[in-house]
């Protein structure tokens, strides 16, 4: 007999971008209401790359979700960070986020980019700081991912005691890392569990489908799709729910980026009872977070009912979410 | 010492979609100021597939031409045709074209969908009908021309004597298959020599460059190029330029189809001027045509020089061209 509910405890989004002001007015309470905590990612228009950047954004987050058990865990943006630095950093934060600019299709090129910032990863591997990547080359859309995994192998291997998250990652080749390397770890959205470049562009174009890492081909969703239902013990879900304007995505030139926020542990659900059932969504969701990064969220559950619920057409009026006016067969119980 | 202009003779867009009414009343004089001739394209709302509906578009394309020295290749929509229809059809027809509406990613099952039509197929080729194919499956968007590459090699072994043109080729595959058999030709288009999915879908997203099949891998255009570039005897360009209202290309969930017609011929100039050298350039707009088809376009000669000009941002005020208002090196002498 199908479970009708199910109850998750402490819910963790690994992977969050809140916006600020407005923005983080309308998203924040929305992961707020669902999760007991998130990692929430430090490239705001100004970076935050600085102590006092990082409190004065966590004071953000924490008055745009007041009312609700949530656990903002802050991030930095990578910068050469002193000793000192990271040593008075280090209480308030998860991770050091690391968008390797120089990383190019040439993955030598690519290990030099890791070069340059090799000092600061170093003193992060002494501290035990986790470093946080956004792992892509700038080489052919489709190989962005693959081309960097080379960068991956380097880091690893240069730093075994380092701990590596390779964020939103959308390729078999990078599920097939997290077994060759005791350090590396991965973050996965929904919307990579879900699409593939056919949703994107197979039929008519989808700008609410477009998102960084593009959605890849059906080998790789299925190794990342097997990997997440199965509880990889190094696989976190990392929703990398991001919200744009209406105007920003229907629009020439769109910007990257799926909001699923609001939606994803119905939506969870509903794929896991499809394809496995429902055990292992616990782990996937928060176990396999809590224990890789060893943090402690607030005492949080989150009861899942199988109650159809219609997704809205925006929220806000102006955020549009993944499946936006269609209907799911979970929802999260409102008590 | 570059050569400051050229004068090519009969150029010929092998692939055109002309729409109807309003439309055709405002792409038609643009393909015909810079075009002797053009393969019009049969899949209008309501397709063309009698000899009645042939002669009535063709009168249509005609007075929208009107003026102009130009002469429409017509098409007839593929479907089961009678010896009776084809023999009388023929004098005044080009080719057929084939969207073949059942083929899958599984080769087998698309020679099935093949195998339906064989019995027409048949009879062109008993009567000397060319029969011109949209050579992709419904797989994923990235391998659909690749997977069709076994029904091109299907119906060129069962068809020996038929004249196949492998429509606005994507692949480096289907450039291989040119060589591979003697009946097999093929039509590439402007944006395919220009562009890959990095150009659709690697910064934002690009709704104008959004066509099908869809823009393929660095080495795919690398190949189609190479094949224009060295006037490959049995390549053609075709356009495929497919007007659509801004309104069906700048919306959540856009058109396929890239509009080159008015700007074709000069960015051919300066791409072939760039890579090459101009010499070959008669060939890829013309002369293979002449020979692959036997058609016999009336005399008319188009001066292309290099004067820059800046390529409108919309023509009609609403039918946006490929590199929309950019400035481009060479341009079309008015006389």
């Amino acid at each position: 007999m199908p479970t009708d509910s199910l109850t998750l405890d402490r819910p963790l989004d690994m992977h969050l971008h809140l916006r600020e002001k407005e923005m983080l007015g309308l998203v924040g309470p929305l992961s707020a209401a669902h999760f007991a905590g998130a990692v929430v990612m430090p490239n705001l228009v100004r970076p935050v790359d600085s102590l006092a950047d990082l409190l004065a954004y966590r004071e953000q987050v924490a008055a745009a979700t007041s009312g609700h058990v949530f656990m903002p865990f802050m991030t930095l943006f990578f910068r050469d960070y002193s000793d000192e630095e990271l040593a008075a950093a280090r209480p308030h934060l998860l991770g050091i986020k690391l968008y390797p600019a120089g990383a190019t299709t040439n993955s030598e090129a690519g290990v030099k980019a890791i070069d340059a910032a090799e000092s600061t990863i170093r003193r992060m591997e002494e501290q035990g700081i986790p470093l946080l990547v956004h792992g892509e080359t700038h080489g052919f859309v489709m190989d962005r991912e693959s081309e960097f995994l080379a960068i991956y192998r380097h880091l690893a291997e240069t730093f075994p005691k380092l701990r590596i998250t390779m964020e939103h990652i959308t390729t078999a080749g990078a599920v097939a890392l997290l077994d060759a390397f005791e350090n590396l770890f991965a973050t996965v959205t929904l919307q990579h569990l879900l699409i593939t470049l056919d949703d994107v562009a197979g039929g008519l174009l989808n700008p609410h489908l477009f998102c960084k890492p593009i959605a890849k081909r059906p080998e790789d969703r299925a190794a990342l799709l097997a990997a997440a239902l199965g509880a990889h013990p190094k696989l976190m879900f990392g929703s990398d729910s991001a919200p744009h304007p209406r105007s920003r995505k229907e629009c020439c030139g769109c910007a990257a980026g799926v909001f699923t926020a609001p939606i994803a542990l119905p939506v969870l659900a509903e794929l896991f009872e499809k394809h496995h059932g429902l055990e292992n969504l616990q782990a996937f969701v928060s176990d396999n977070a809590r224990a890789i990064y060893g943090v402690d969220p607030p005492a949080k559950s989150i009861t899942l009912s199988r109650q159809p619920m219609k997704i809205p057409e925006s929220y806000g009026g102006t955020v549009v979410p993944m499946f936006a006016g269609e209907e799911i067969g979970w929802s999260v119980r409102s008590d």
